[in-house]
């Protein structure tokens, strides 16, 4: 693939600056060659600007008299991702539906849905148009997967469930498995069968191996829009709001409720029960353990608020110093008191 | 499925007050309709039942002049597991063997085991009666597999493992992949080869991409009722006792011994080479370096007893005014050294 | 399999002290039996030489006279390792190319290549000899798989990919995901396509379901002779060094450069587009947030330096109990200062 930048400048419908040339791909401002295209979104690379071999730089207005070749933006890194997409190649070079698989005759394929080999889809499932199955893909009974829905190999999608449109599963996601839920008995634990579903709506994006659970009853639901990184485990009833960023190896509790634009760092864990206010940015490694209402930063295990964390994260290494000088000065204190006591009995 | 009220009582051998009726299907009190049953557990539900449109809770005796109809339980919960177990539908409706599956001449399986497409069973393993696996499980050499066990799609087992009754493997786990053990040369490190097995007892149920590793030298094992929940790890040659509850994201390290009965919460991780006691309850994220011999409720990282962890967590955020507040009392000591200098100097 | 114990000494290279006798397993000090081999490396096991029944053991020369039969070595542990690997037997035992599997046409496999069924194996991929390829593996278009690897049940290498010789990737791993990459728009977030790659060296070995995710630009590394356990996360661009141990559930966020001989103890979590110094050691459970430019020893979240890390975790829980003394000292101050203010007025 290659295109001219005032191509790619009119498909952005942004001002190109400078003298026209051919583009054949994308790259960071240090590594670009003379042939690829480059962005600037980041203040701190502005230094790269005056050595970048790049043909042209997408970048903001008051940048634009540092290079001799740009593309001029109010959101480079959007404009950047964009241009991206024109170059990319869609994984997967597969078409068709291949007799390597395993159809049921009684699901239900529009035209159009490529099935690779090694696919298993079960009774009464739909697979609406556009929708690519990997191989290793497993489709329960009774399955809605809606249009343009990639589901990269290995993914489970187990019976009843609901993915809606231009849904993206990485390889090895597991949808619909049965929530963890047991009833204690004299004897041990009795596993409550775990009877609800998955809903995943509209322009979700799941990472690798990641896991959401089936409701015990009801659904368990990922709204319209978020992005859930690789490793995260979602657990039975949890329901969360649309574009929500889930990093990778996030644990969310049974029944827990996460509001929309809500940002969860890395390996954040939040118990079951609990409601999460729209909006709340969670850094990473955090445990919430209780209802956080009010929006907000907030960082910690428990959390607090996020400045409160870090300034508590810098007196915590000397914290050994303060039980010295506690020690310390309680002995000075207690001298004095005697010393004092002397004084007056004198 | 619909059963009448008086034999879903009879199923339970409970007492059913009020008026008979049919019932479909099983839900919360707050969702549950005219043809539903519900259950009251947990007491801060109790204001739902007023407004509940079920048509019968189970509730505990003491509840029962609450509501026009119910059935008597002294354990509400664990009776209506047990009728949503009558109204629950096994995943899958696959029956027989599929002649798109792999089944090496040397393997046994019993009349009625399932195999879907696109497994493979490797030489000499066994599949005894009423086990199902899905779509893409692995079956290594030599493998036992027990009575009556799910292996969920894309279950694997490596060679020479064994697997009792009645267990439930949930899509992706990997039992018996290699331990991780390397002895350390000149140059770097050389692998120590993982000969040993994973024994999984009757009744465990393992969560979604949950990986148990396979012992270096002997076994690795989890005992009996023990129900581990999804992405959790557990290291080679690692013991877990019977009746365990280990919930999602825990590591455990290689050699640990954990006893019977014991609740490991989401994101805990334990050492290698430790010993947790039996009936230890051990709160979300904490982390374990050394032997936990005295049952017991224990919480951060590293633990300490729960309670102490509750009472720490609530002042942790006021360390930053402690730190200050311990200069000034640094200071104004000082000061009163001084001027107690100055009168005893008179 | 069996040797005789000269036989073990000879291909060891040691020298043998004993009479010679026939050997038919290894295993630990405490369960071996007569006719294995065992090992002595960690001293707090001395006591067990005397009531071992082991056939032999592996030992340094200061522990010799402790037993009648023993290989003297100066790394025991090295050589056992090495012995155990003359018992041990590769997992699998299928041969040749299976037709149930789907191979590209325009792929290119060397002679010698093991292809299990159900493998999918794209255009123009490369597979080079003595690597195997077990049941649900997928290989992408334009990979290149190195000589004599190992990828294990369900492994998913996404197209473009590349790995290098004698690697070892476990059941479930993921290597080449999309990386999580959005940028924002007005409505929500719009995909970065990840158009990168990963290139994981030779000697690598990576443990069951850990992901590895392909790079926005550019690619993704880890470097030769690294060893990653089960269910780490390496994000987009992020630079492994050689001979790193990463420990599992370790998960690493985009852009983050980890040096050479680096240990990332479990559960550590390491922020993005930061660097960490060769040879640094990581405690469990840590966090990284910055640079670690000096190598050392740290643990805790943030991390600070290892001892300082372990006073602080001997005060912490002190904690309650200095707030309670920081107040009683100020109360003591306070009463103090008035009576000697009283005694200055008079």
């Amino acid at each position: 693939m290659k295109y001219k930048i005032s191509e790619i400048a009119d498909f952005l419908n942004r001002e190109f600056k400078g003298e026209d040339g051919v583009i054949i791909g994308c790259n960071t401002l240090s590594d670009a060659r003379e042939d690829e295209i480059s962005f600037l979104a980041n203040p701190k690379y502005v230094k790269y600007l005056a050595t970048s071999r790049a043909g042209v730089v997408i970048l903001e207005p008051k940048y634009a008299k540092e290079v001799d070749k740009c593309i001029i933006s109010p959101n480079p890194y959007l404009d950047f991702a964009r241009v991206v997409g024109l170059f990319a190649k869609a994984q997967g070079e597969f078409t068709g539906i291949s007799d390597l698989s395993f159809i049921h005759p009684d699901a239900h394929l529009d035209k159009g849905v490529v099935v690779y080999p090694y696919v298993f889809i079960g009774p009464r499932a739909q697979i609406k148009k556009g929708t690519k199955l990997f191989p290793g893909v497993y489709i329960g009974e009774d399955c809605f997967i809606g249009e343009d829905c990639v589901l990269y190999p290995n993914v489970v999608v187990m019976g009843q469930c609901i993915i809606g449109n231009r849904v993206i599963l990485h390889p090895g996601v597991v949808i619909g498995a049965d929530g963890f839920g047991f009833a204690a008995t004299q004897g041990g634990r009795e596993k409550f069968p775990q009877i609800g579903n998955v809903v995943i709506e509209d322009e979700v994006e799941i990472g690798a191996n990641t896991t959401i659970d089936r409701a015990a009853l009801g659904e368990t639901r990922v709204g319209k829009g978020t992005k859930i990184d690789n490793q995260v485990q979602v657990g039975h009833n949890v329901k969360i709001g649309s574009n929500c960023v889930i990093v990778a190896q996030v644990g969310i509790a049974g029944s827990t409720r996460i509001g929309n634009n809500v940002i969860l760092a890395g390996q954040v864990g939040i118990a079951g029960h609990v409601n999460v206010a729209d909006g709340c940015m969670i850094g990473a490694k955090s445990g919430i353990n209780k209802d956080v209402k009010k929006t907000g930063i907030y960082s910690g295990a428990p959390i607090m608020e996020h400045n409160k964390f870090l300034r508590t994260c810098a007196v915590l290494p000397k914290l050994p110093d303060m039980h010295r000088e506690l020690k310390r000065l309680r002995q000075e204190i207690d001298k004095l008191k005697e010393q004092f006591k002397d004084i007056q009995d004198k």
